[in-house]
């Protein structure tokens, strides 16, 4: 049943958005903004008792005065209207809501948490799932919807990375962050301290409803009930990759998480034991969070732990190299092949076995990419690190690398790339690349070895 | 002696290219891009025995033939010419040189350790200081010279930095990175594998003699004599920060090294200690590298460890909290008069003590600004997180904090930002903030928290 109506929430052919208004100042003016200019293709409905155009549109001065049917109904009027409107939601069946308002169970005041309640049993009565209240909305980029107060969310690159978030500003960030290295994104939303749509709901619903979505991102801060989310994480294993990050680590973030969303954050410890148990790939900072989930979004499932470092330049090499053993990888032993094909292409000067410095290939690019190819053909490796820094004398790498991808086949193990330049240097070529025949690009050799230890860590989970 | 010449070689008044050449695929054409497109005030000579129009200036054939003083030679021709420059270096009393061509100690061919031990013979004969061989070369941004073969890296924003390392790669990839984070840099060079300019005289050097350093930035992969850098930074405790970056922590990096610079990396952990020992801030990745050096640049010294942090949203600000207590700093403790002011503008929605959730003041960036001037005048807070994520309500606040500034007193407590937003839509305020006033822009909330961790490390250390 929830998972039936989430298709229509998140797919929705018709939105109303109650609240809609042509002044700056309010939300509702922002949410008609992320519709309108976010190339929406169904029905926008604004709904305003003032009447009249807003955003160029003719507004209904109720839910019930629109004259068709209503899938998503987008709620930003003040908590004191909200039950009459999820009544009006329920009557006119609209399959499901998304509660912007702030002001429920998240606030000092008791008055929130009966509001909420109430809220709550008015939801259950006509089975109307809600998303929110205290959430900025939600936007699902593979069907094209942008549901929230940043009408940016838009330009965010379509994928297959769901992130379901705690905190809309997390979201915000990390949307940012997201933009900026290319993540591809299916779904990206806050739960708010959410009245009926949770992380299980949303988890039942990503892994087997939404064929979009190829990663699950969750952002968590606390829950009344942990069991929940990871009892469904447990039944839902290896079917879909999830990872976490969860905030709130220490005493005085606990006090804050409760400020945030009403519920302490509780003991981490425990929630790091419990995470794992449920097949769940814990993360640690919002850098990793996307790198991680990026990857295992576009690069191929990792089958061991035997990495090859591949470096133009011999210091961030280094660098990859240490970061690589950290996180517990191995350094893949090439065959006696692969080491003909790099002795032949690189002069002694150079470190020819893993990590390799392909300082000498530098005017090279072919060069370069016959040594990729037959170390990520070679069967003793698992991962390629392939790190490549800019200098005016290789300023055609990317380049070859862009084209001589275009008719090759796809790489069938995780080639994880570094491309460091100024901006406006490789700029469309990074483009060309990342994302494509397996390759993922992250910013830089640490977080390379950081996420590729990420990637086994994930094949490795108990389940 | 070697301060007084180092100071011609880094603020030379003419300098000769010995190698220019109008061929791409030639290091001497790079360097002579560097310094003509670089803006270069001095007078250049490319040297080259076919003589003619090189970079569209006469050539010379030989360093001899230069009828003025050359300050710096860079050094670009094949291993084996080397030592004859040299000779001709010292006669033509050439005050300094860069050595930018490669085969010397790095190399598993003997032949290099010899080239190198027959230029050091060389070099002493003349006392002349050579950065290199196996570098990139150097860039002097306070001074306006790019003697390197990068011409981006007059890009660079100049500032209080001077990056000294051992790896040329590691400098592309931090210089990049400083680029897009606005580190202002004063030097950024390559010691490659050092003849007689390594970290103990660039250290006397840019303490002593070089104004515009503020801080000082090692990355370190091993050393033949680490006892002569731990010793010279002893000395020099106290008058300038310095930071180091070691890599080559583990067995495999350890050997990847010895290829890179000739020596090995060396037990990690007996580095740690002595770093400490020394006076050295250690970082573990090159965005923290990046981050402590920008920060301990613009941010006035902090004087204790109690850190308020104030975001415009709970988990950002919950991220960065996390961040706080992990890196042993505690949270300050707001006197009456100030949480009266966080009181007065906030309502009782949010968070109001420290971590302080500063949602409700979304429409008001005056709000925001007034509160965070009340805590950094707080005599209980020692320093200053703020956060801001942008969405379409709240697109005016950085405009705001910009503007507010310009006739506002610098902070007399370091105030680390996070103005996080979609690129093109804060850019401008960003760069007119950004290390003004005691404030100095971070990329993520947890990377603020592991800086402001950094500046208090910075501060215990012994000495």
């Amino acid at each position: 049943m929830m998972n039936a109506k989430l298709k229509y929430l998140f797919c929705p052919e018709s939105v109303a958005v109650v609240g809609a208004s042509n002044g700056f100042d309010k939300l509702g003016y922002h949410v008609m903004k992320s519709l309108v200019e976010g190339g929406y293709g169904g029905r926008i409905f604004p709904v305003n008792p003032k009447g009249g155009q807003i955003w160029g549109r003719q507004s209904y001065q109720a839910l019930s005065a629109i004259p068709e049917a209503v899938d998503l109904a987008a709620i930003t009027v003040p908590g004191p209207f909200v039950p009459e409107i999820v009544h009006q939601c329920g009557r006119k069946m609209v399959k499901g809501a998304v509660l912007i308002t702030a002001g429920f169970r998240e606030i000092e005041d008791p008055k929130g948490a009966a509001l909420q309640e109430e809220v709550r049993k008015i939801a259950r009565l006509y089975e109307l799932p809600i998303v929110g209240p205290n959430t900025f909305g939600f936007v699902n980029r593979t069907f094209g919807v942008n549901a929230s107060f940043t009408p940016e969310f838009s330009r965010l690159e379509k994928g297959g990375v769901a992130l379901i978030s705690q905190s809309g500003g997390f979201c915000h960030l990390c949307g940012f962050m997201a933009m900026e290295q290319r993540m591809g994104v299916s779904k990206l939303m806050s739960l708010g301290n959410h009245v009926n749509v949770g992380f299980p709901e949303m988890l039942r619903h990503l892994v087997e409803e939404d064929d979009d979505t190829r990663v699950i991102a969750l952002y968590i801060e606390g829950l009344d009930h942990p069991r929940d989310l990871l009892d469904t994480a447990k039944s839902l294993k290896g079917k879909k990759p999830i990872i976490a990050y969860k905030a709130g680590r220490n005493e005085r973030g606990d006090s804050a998480s409760r400020f945030h969303t009403g519920v302490m954050a509780g003991d981490y410890q425990i929630w790091k034991g419990a995470l794992r148990q449920a097949g769940i790939l814990e993360v640690s900072s919002p850098e990793e969070f996307i790198d991680t989930a990026k990857v295992l979004d576009k690069c191929p499932p990792i089958k061991g732990p035997r990495i090859a470092v591949l470096s133009g330049q011999a210091g961030p090499g280094l660098i990859a190299a240490d970061a690589v053993e950290n996180a517990g990888l191995q350094f893949a032993r090439f065959s006696a092949r692969t080491q003909e094909t790099i002795n032949r292409l690189l002069s002694p000067m150079a470190m020819r076995t893993n990590p390799v410095d392909m300082g000498p290939a530098w005017y090279s690019p072919e060069d370069m990419l016959d040594i990729l190819k037959a170390v990520v053909e070679d069967e003793g490796t698992d991962g390629v690190i392939f790190l490549n820094v800019f200098a005016s004398a290789n300023v055609h790498m990317a380049k070859a690398m862009a084209e001589r991808m275009k008719g090759a086949a796809p790489f069938t193990k995780p080639v994880v790339v570094v491309f460091s330049a100024p901006r406006g240097i490789w700029d469309a070529e990074i483009v060309e690349i990342d994302g494509k025949k397996g390759i993922s690009i992250v910013p830089t050799p640490d977080r390379a070895g950081v996420v590729m230890g990420n990637l086994w860590k994930e094949n490795l989970l108990p389940g």
